[in-house]
């Protein structure tokens, strides 16, 4: 699938501190760095800071990178569903010019501050901040965890 | 799908440090845990230190965690290829009892020394420790990156 | 001391960022890793998520780990006090298959929601999960810290 | 001073390990956040990997941020040196729309393999990636530490 | 200038972890040590819990670190006005003897329970902890970021 | 046992990501941070960067501290063994103005380039810097791990 108009944001510089035990990029701190970055997105397009991660496609590792490589994620929205926001993500290398990996649908869901699924009224991207929460967003109260399922 | 089998090993208690600003179980920390875990438990059953995670099935996000919760993870081999292992896995919320996510397939790749597929020539699940490395695992030498299409 | 009955659950692989400026693991993370896993059983074993660590007798580093080894905790309730619970460490390289070091004693206080010490009400080792809470735990309230001196 | 041309790329989601003991965006982390941010743009600007921070200018905090704010980090070229290139840099706090701090000059400088300063060639700014290194880059052998003089 | 009278307290330990991908102390990693033990000052002199870092002075790198350096810093007040402290700080490697950077001034500002600039009382540097507040500090009220501006 | 001599060196300031679940200090982070500050006295007292911890005799957690807290480590050497040194290590809570714990007994062993113990030559505490190494220390090289029984 052709990964029109997405939009590489943030960047990663690969230290020791993000190495396997193989001296090669670790797994896990590459899924950190993604759903850290869907959330991000995620908030900008629903216009909402209590959202959380659904689903994910399948993840395909082509490469990887090793110390001193430079990474960069990319983001596009594919789906605007009533309560929930799917989006394409890319990871790159940025030195070696090769995917690292690609997962077609990460979808999270708009959540109301009982930590229910709520609509978000939107429908298409924005590639603005016009939806952007302009008050801090406060923690879901102890013990409401976010009802996951829809 | 039944898990049958299932070892459950790894267990974490939710901290601070693995909450997201909502307060609730990150889930960059969760699917870094998965990742190590299936490491480990590769490295068991393909007899080898030097693997890599391949490839991941979708993951259904189905439940959460908050602060004060106990985590355990578990995986089970479901299919031993040529120079793969493919693993199921499982992650528990031991206080709610439920379930946080299920991933049908993880795929873990077994590699030389150059970073190459390499048989590990077993075809079934071994409950034992028999086939742990049992010389320490060099890394990678620096740019040989592990070769990840097979 | 024959460390009988003794369960491994928690393992862990070493990562550059477990190290020390040695290139060997750094002593501070193995007792970080297993504060937590202790945390762990002995929740499960007094059945109350607000225990803390009160008392470890002596600890022997008998051996290390270098970059890539597995390491696996173990931990057996030996005593069940009053309002306290003394367990058995183990923690073993599972590469080299040393043991790293034994913790004799691991002393952990139950606690009521005001930080004072509690009975908690067991005299045997559970090896199911019959006392674990069934609801979340709320952290101590801000100020309240707790009285560790029984 | 009017920000031209500044592009912002890197996201941060402001989760609990970033906060300080009062509750509020821990400094540190910023720190930790620009500089990263700042070594993969000179990588970019100076088309070469072994780039060490060699000065910054003063840093105002202006405001500062909460748990579940989004902040961004932007950097532009203002000078290029034969060996050094300053950029200007601003991070903002993308939910109160009001700046972090704004620092006027953090100065990279563009090292050979045995950490000496070494021309880098370029008089201008970059928008594309045509500078960038086509080959990972290895660690600086140890104990050649950087001579940060010129 | 002579950094007469300034103590040197906290010490760190140059790790994997602490290093960039250059293999050599991680500036952001420098800087968040700085904010820290600068904070601990701050706090020492001001006699107040809730203290807010407000500006950095220029920051010259004139030396580096690698992995096994131990690390030093120290700081001194300058200057004690109505609601903020000045500071000289100096970080040195204490194995090359080197300095690795000095702040002439680190200016910290005193906040009241609403996040606001509140005098201290404050003119002369305490070597002692008469000031040192005694009883615990909370954390500010959810949304009442520090107001930075004096 | 009275703690004459003992220097306190490093701070602490209490954050989030030093908090247990129960919102109060997590043990695994005070025994990282006095594993640290331990090496570094070892370092200071034996002249050679090549130290591990080998032995800590019992520890007894006496109170703890809340975020906002403000800790101190102090050590002194208590006995110089041919291969090894002997500390004694206090942890206080400058805010409560109360011990947090103590330690009677840490043992360093004193290494060569083989991981293997070398006499450090030593018999006297130094309260200068007279004997710290002066050249960069090298790891030791991968699979070399330290022999710990003497």
């Amino acid at each position: 699938m052709p990964l029109e108009n997405i939009n590489f944001h943030t960047r990663k510089w690969v230290r020791p501190e993000d190495l396997n035990a193989n001296g090669t990029l670790f797994g896990g701190s590459l899924l950190r760095w993604i759903d850290e970055e869907a959330t991000v997105y995620a908030i900008l397009q629903m216009g909402n800071g209590r959202v959380v991660t659904k689903f994910m496609s399948e993840i395909n590792f082509v490469s990887s990178a090793v110390q001193g490589d430079l990474i960069e994620m990319g983001l596009t929205a594919t789906k605007f569903g009533r309560t929930s926001l799917t989006m394409q993500a890319e990871v790159r290398n940025m030195i070696t010019r090769r995917s690292i990996l690609t997962i077609d649908k990460i979808v999270f869901v708009n959540l109301d501050e009982h930590g229910k699924p709520v609509p978000h009224g939107y429908t298409t991207i924005s590639y603005d901040r016009d939806r952007l929460p302009s008050h801090h967003i406060p923690p879901v109260p102890f013990g409401t965890e976010p009802a996951l399922s829809e």
